[in-house]
């Protein structure tokens, strides 16, 4: 079987890309990072979905990124609350993470490479927040690209680092479909940027707003639990 | 006055980059990740070196790469000393942190669209390590590209990143005398794998032994305060 790591925040859409790893065969090594986000209760998520899901490890890195600030998920600065679906979609978000995308697959790489992976999946989405770069599809490709320049095992030729990123171009209706079809449990994840200390989602961040329109289009019950 | 994000490990290497970095006219933000290496006492050095040189600021971040291991400097792995001088520039020797540079870079890249900084100055060197993959030219080349795509600051054209790598294909001895043409105090620089909590080098690890051989090359004394 072969392995591969899976960035996992505990959110929807890195877990439907975990049961999409495991479907199509691979020995999932689960990654997290507390990059001091305020919505840290994902990442005991992570920790009960990596386990539902079969994964052979799951490790949670630290890496405090409110060292070095600028993002409303790292910094002081609001959570956007309430916004229409058209502001949403247009431009950069304060809720980006500067170079974070970037940062997470080169700490997901230095895994692989330990635990001789050469697959890296990823639930980089490029229609919820068009406005992300570091989600579009010529990123993610000079990234691999990069791994294999990056490391003793690409250089060596063990394999070739392949970067995975299955739900890039569906939308969130479509993710929680498939999801269900594998039989994720979507009521063990969060995705909301602003959660309650009992794991309560607020459903009014711009990521609840799109979690609950996703069910909608897609003929699902929601199973968040919502504070409000 | 441009800014620059300088990565700065404490070592002979990063600190002549800063040097320079500063004499090419860029305010300086220094860059210090604290990974779990077993030379942690680099990072003060890093600190006091920052202040000596007029950075504008010094931050460290802290991620701890234990939680992934696969590395002399940050597992259980023992250090190798008294290699020989063929010994240290063939192959990837063990003290190789699995996709090191990726990940420095990555967290530079965020701290300088933080700072609005477009310059990245590393203190890769391809000579004396010839086995490390990422410290190639053509890894830095990709990893500029990848910037380019990776941020707000880069999609939105309001600057084109660079990467720097002033000492790429420089031997020791040349680093060491543009240093001293700088005004380097090399005291304040720690480059031993594995030093006592004195600060004190242990003069038989590659990189005390590269340096050793890089100031007895350039005809500079060596400040280095040895334990044996």
């Amino acid at each position: 079987m072969n392995q591969a790591v899976v960035l996992l925040s505990g959110g929807l859409d890195s877990t439907t890309t975990l049961a999409i790893a495991r479907e199509q065969g691979f020995a999932a090594y689960c990654l997290s990072i507390d990059y001091g986000q305020r919505h840290r209760v994902e990442l005991q998520c992570a920790q009960r979905i990596a386990e539902k899901l079969g994964a052979v490890e799951h490790r949670i890195l630290r890496l405090d990124l409110r060292a070095i600030g600028g993002s409303a998920l790292t910094d002081t600065i609001d959570v956007p609350k309430d916004r229409s679906e058209s502001a949403i979609s247009h431009g950069i978000p304060v809720t980006y993470v500067p170079a974070r995308n970037t940062i997470l697959l080169a700490v997901a790489l230095g895994y692989a490479e330990v635990v001789g992976a050469f697959d890296l999946f990823i639930g980089a989405n490029v229609l919820d927040y068009s406005g992300y770069p570091d989600c579009r599809p010529e990123f993610l490709e000079c990234f691999e690209r990069l791994a294999n320049l990056a490391t003793k095992a690409g250089v060596e030729g063990l394999g070739k680092f392949r970067v995975h990123a299955p739900l890039l171009k569906r939308t969130k209706a479509e993710i929680i479909r498939e999801g269900v079809r594998l039989g994720v449990d979507y009521s063990l994840t969060l995705s909301c940027y602003d959660p309650d200390d009992q794991w309560r989602a607020c459903g009014r961040c711009d990521s609840c707003l799109l979690r609950k329109k996703g069910f909608l289009e897609a003929g699902v019950p929601d199973p968040t639990i919502y504070r409000e």
